[in-house]
């Protein structure tokens, strides 16, 4: 046998190579290379020591298991007490031995129930690696704590962390309908294979819960907002506790929307009123049915007299009746009620960007204890660039919780690469001077500025049946980035670019530093190319995918691009200043000042603010309409930089990620130059100004591009 | 480091560990673990050499690199000439030596054009395999019939094989809509990613035209039959091509279905009268159009005059008319249409099985030459069991197409474990008898019968975005099966079996037996959990899924299943027989004869042709109340069968599929029993008699299955 010419191939690409790296998202635990690293690694792992057999445990155990073996090639024996020295102890603190327990007894009063310790300890002159937290769940989140310390090469000779999650609730809100569609889901359909379950467990919902626990996410709600009353009959019950029973071990608790006519949809009562007796009971009884099946259902998320959807306003009532109505209902089992303060109405003439605040600022310290008030970051809906919600910092007797978008219903479905964390940082880092001078929204959200009990974010998930989870492989990065500010809002967005392509691709530096430069500054390109200057909402109709500035003719006028542009021979912009529709005056006096003041405002919120002379000065001392004509080709220049940063990586990662990625970019590409184009060209219509030197030709006609229509667009409705 | 305690484990299940293995279907190229056997392939493979460059020669040669890699632990050398002796050589006829040429002269001459030789050869005295073909298609298909005799461990010693397809257009259709859903799919949604196309080529894309290369199937209709005109539109044929280039290599043409009153709803026509100058000029242009993007485009499918689809009738004129229309269209470019008999009308009230038959089979001999008429297999549609379709063998003069459904919408869904080409060769066996006996259906499909040089076999996909592409893991068979039925018409299916199982599992024997077993016995199984002897269309209604023989409510009465079943107080069945609707008649006399015959009629299709006395007598000695019921009963047994069967294969696979498996057998036994304790209650009523010995009493009554109601049942419309 020795004579054959066997060759071979370590890198050779097999059928599903693609399919299976894709699907792993930043848990690849790819071999650890640098061969010092390694030997730190493995000289401090001689052995694992597994305390506890909950099922939680066990996953704990497994994940270092596969770990270990994928980035070292090997599996420490695994032990069920300590021995020798050098080893990796995981357990919860009553799992732990006495001196252990005295030696970690300050940390742990320094931790809360979900928080977890890593440290390097000397028992016996023996020193020791222990992962612990209170509860079993703390101790798994460690684990992958500790794996990614692993995952992004750093040392683990000397390790003291405390780490604890800054926030109650860190929950997926699933805009999934029970049909499978996905209403702005741009990744497949929905993980949710209701005809199957609850009898087949797709491997899927494991390796969800799983992805989700590597960052803290400890709940989610399965079902749209827009939500269908069956979710609520024991046909479909029987369907949400399989999947609860799934998701258990890896602390995450199940909730579903709550349609508000379900008492008549699915209760054959005649009212949803939430005084009525027979509805308050109703709601009581199927809290009773629900709880019996998952003792620790984490409550219900609704939307109410919301774009149609039904509420207590349909019975004379207010959203304070309602959510306190249901609150009573899940308070003997612990359960929470998140009302959703997304609402406008098209009986209101009033600037859409000030409906909610004024429906819901009166009901503060109204609600029950546990209601908590789900707030978008911005008054519209999801922009690539908003200011935030004025509701923030105006309600301080009201837990508020945040909902942030991770699917880019706005911002090029899952074709463009824009890493949303540095939007979700700009919003918590916003400042409301509700008490002076740093009362960030993060300090609203994480409950520390008022003392809340109650805290949590929402993000509206990204993730569907694709391969990849989530579309595009880089908005698995929004996934993951919304996790971990999520655990911890003050977190920078750098950092948490670092840890996912580090975990998610490669540490080399050379592919590490140029591709975390191109994410920080995707955010920024995107906003440039679809809406600079504070220009928002004027997206194509319906599905907003593309630029539809010219749209005007839908039924409510609050859906219209043109009643945000409000472009014509003046200028552009909306009025919301004390000239206008003064919703600066919604928020904090320093805030308002700086935002009322055309000077003052910050140029990138300056439209959304103010109505603006085409030939306004901007700072660069270009005019608004040149200004606005560069940061659109800004943009698309943006664009084509993040290819050229992408085409030298090849070298460093699979062939596959590198040409998904590669097509992806040059769809974003065409499609910012589609977005610069239609959009000049609209509003050259007004201003009557040539283009400023820089600014490439259009590519088409204005007339080309409203014509151009997407009846099949995914997640629309 | 040697005093590190570490342990390898070699079959760690990982994350996406049952993703990868359900993800690469039949195509799992496991290690050889027999060594002798090991040893035989990689003494006759000490070298590869790859003869031309094109890209199809470029699949197969990586498709080799790939299997000798996973399954022998490395790759032979590939090399561009021939130098040592046991080498593999592979590359069409016109890239073979002269040497080889004239050795493999007498072969080729008896191979067709898609026809491979796979052949042990000695020349200048040096023993080689020759994978050969007329072109690098065929060569391809070649290859992948090579790596089947590895997969299944058979020797390759000498070889000696020719091998050509049987049937010309080897075909899925694919029911998929433009919004991604899939009519009648259970495997999740669509694989074509229109949003995304063409600038975004899904790996899948890829791997689907693989794994049906590896079949041997050569085309595909991307479209559902009840077609949207947008896919004609420039928008969409953009997106057509990008994946027609991408099947190109692979064999694989692309087909789309055409909606008849296209040139209405995107021509601006004001009608799509087929003998219309304007309509005939339009379908001419947009032929010229398709296929100045696509030079090999196959053709049109097309359901007219059928469910509400348009068609000629709506201006007068007849199937021959539009199907003759279109069929001009397409000759310059030598296309094909294949037009649907699948036709059955609310304003006949003839028994509907007979309805194809009757409007259909005057046309014969009328059609162009390069127009195939597309028959479902049976009269009804897609039943368990149907008698074959009366079309074949009375239309001699036309190509007739045979339609399968592998998606299993009357044989419930992906959650039941049936194994279909033992239903497909039930079929093809079936002797018209048209040119006496021995005039099977198979003979007529694949064109000996009538010397027909236009053939075909079309499948309705059961193919989807799961990770596993069908749902249930064995319904990967019914894929592979559909292919090498219809390469070759007269396998036997258990033969495919074994291929499936060996390639998909392993080549344990111990595995192998058992499970082979399993699989050709299922399909039986489900015939008599929902429709033994002859029984047929008694499910519910609408989705298609479970029992609903109750169902008499909707508008045609030849969508209720009451219409089917006829039962009353004398008996049940439907009777076609002179004394009914004489749907015999359509038979050629032999078979008439037989079927007609309350006597000769086989008992499998009793109730299908005949209506029958409760106290009728069955070869058994059991009245037909009782027999019925033992029938119902016998289902639910081997389903129970199964399962103890499956759960003996625990140690052959691995544990992933073995669960999947496993959680989906307990469903389908589950439902085994709804079926029968629904049907039998039901009929019940009408016989009025007590449920034999040996037959389980209802787990639950009849009122409690006729409320059951499944709204977002998977695949409906």
């Amino acid at each position: 046998m020795t004579s054959l010419k066997f060759v071979f191939l370590f890198l050779l690409i097999s059928f599903s190579a693609s399919a299976q790296k894709d699907y792993k998202l930043w848990l690849q635990y790819n071999v650890v290379s640098n061969s010092s690293i390694a030997s730190e690694y493995k000289n401090n792992l001689k052995e694992i020591v597994v305390l506890g057999n909950s099922e939680t445990i066990k996953i704990a155990q497994k994940e270092l298991q596969t770990a270990f073996q994928d980035m070292l090639g090997a599996i420490p024996e695994i032990k069920s007490d300590i021995k020798g020295e050098n080893n990796l102890i995981v357990g919860s603190q009553s799992s732990l031995n006495a001196e252990i327990k005295k030696e970690l007894k300050s940390d742990f009063d320094k931790i809360n129930t979900e928080g977890f310790i890593i440290k390097t300890v000397f028992t016996k002159n023996k020193k020791q690696i222990v992962i612990t937290g209170k509860n079993d769940v703390a101790v798994l989140y460690g684990v992958f704590s500790f794996l990614r310390i692993l995952q992004t090469n750093k040392a683990i000779k000397n390790l003291d962390i405390l780490d604890s999650p800054k926030t109650r609730i860190r929950i997926l809100n699933h805009w999934d309908n029970l049909d499978r569609t996905v209403e702005r889901g741009y990744a497949g359909f929905s993980l949710w294979n209701w005809q199957k379950l609850p009898d087949f467990i797709d491997q899927r919902y494991i390796d969800y819960a799983r992805a989700n626990a590597s960052i803290g996410i400890n709940g989610t709600v399965l079902t749209n907002v827009n939500a269908n009353a069956l979710i609520l009959t024991p046909q479909y019950l029987e369907k949400v506790e399989a999947l609860a029973n799934v998701f258990r071990p890896y602390g995450i608790k199940v909730y579903l929307t709550a349609r508000f006519s379900a008492p008549i949809e699915i209760g054959n009562l005649k009212t949803a009123d939430p005084k009525d007796p027979e509805v308050i009971n109703w709601w009581k009884n199927k809290a009773v049915e629900i709880y019996k099946r998952i003792p620790d259902f984490g409550g219900f998320l609704v939307k109410a007299n919301s774009e149609g959807q039904p509420g207590p306003q349909n019975y004379g009532r207010d959203h304070v009746d309602g959510a306190n109505m249901l609150a009573d209902a899940v308070t003997p089992f612990g359960g929470v009620i998140m009302w959703r303060a997304f609402v406008y109405s098209e009986h209101d003439a009033n600037d859409r960007a000030k409906q909610a605040y004024s429906e819901f600022q009166p009901y503060d310290g109204k609600f029950k204890d546990n209601v908590i008030v789900q707030v978008k970051n911005g008054a519209i809906d999801f922009q690539p660039r908003e200011p935030f919600h004025p509701l923030f910092g105006a309600m301080p007797k009201t837990p508020l919780m945040m909902e942030f978008q991770i699917t880019q219903e706005y911002l090029g479905f899952s074709t463009h690469l824009v890493f949303l964390p540095k939007l979700f940082q700009e919003v918590l880092e916003s400042d409301t001077y509700e008490k002076g001078k740093g009362s960030t929204v993060a300090k609203v959200v994480d409950g520390t500025l008022h003392q809340n009990k109650l805290t949590g974010i929402a993000g509206v998930a990204n993730i569907g049946n694709d391969l990849n989870w989530t579309g595009h492989p880089f908005a698995q990065a929004n996934w993951y980035g919304f996790g971990r500010l999520v655990w911890n809002p003050y977190l920078d967005s750098e950092i948490i670019a670092d840890e996912w392509l580090r975990s998610t691709f490669s540490n080399d530096e050379n592919f590490v530093k140029p591709v975390k430069k191109m994410m920080i500054e995707s955010r920024e390109a995107v906003v440039n190319y679809m809406t600079p200057l504070g220009l928002h909402h004027i997206m194509d109709t319906g599905h907003h995918y593309g630029p539809g500035p010219w749209v005007s003719n839908l039924s409510r006028p609050e859906w219209n691009p043109t009643y945000y542009h409000k472009a014509d021979k003046n200028g552009i912009g909306f009025d919301r200043s004390k000239t206008g529709t003064n919703a600066t005056a919604q928020y904090m006096p320093e805030v308002e000042k700086l935002f009322d003041n055309l000077e003052t405002c910050p140029e990138k919120d300056l439209l959304w603010f103010h109505h603006v002379s085409w030939d306004y000065k901007l700072k660069n001392g270009q005019t608004l309409w040149n200004g606005l004509a560069l940061k659109y080709q800004e943009g698309v220049d943006q664009v084509k930089e993040m290819q050229n940063v992408w085409k030298k990586t090849e070298k460093y990662i699979d062939s596959e990620r590198f040409h998904e990625v590669g097509m992806l970019l040059e769809i974003q590409y065409k499609e910012a130059k589609w977005w610069r184009d239609a959009c000049l060209l609209y509003f050259q219509q007004f201003s009557g100004k040539g283009l400023p030197k820089g600014v490439e030709k259009p590519t088409q006609t204005l007339d080309y591009f409203k014509s151009l229509k997407f009846p099949f667009a995914p997640g629309n409705g």
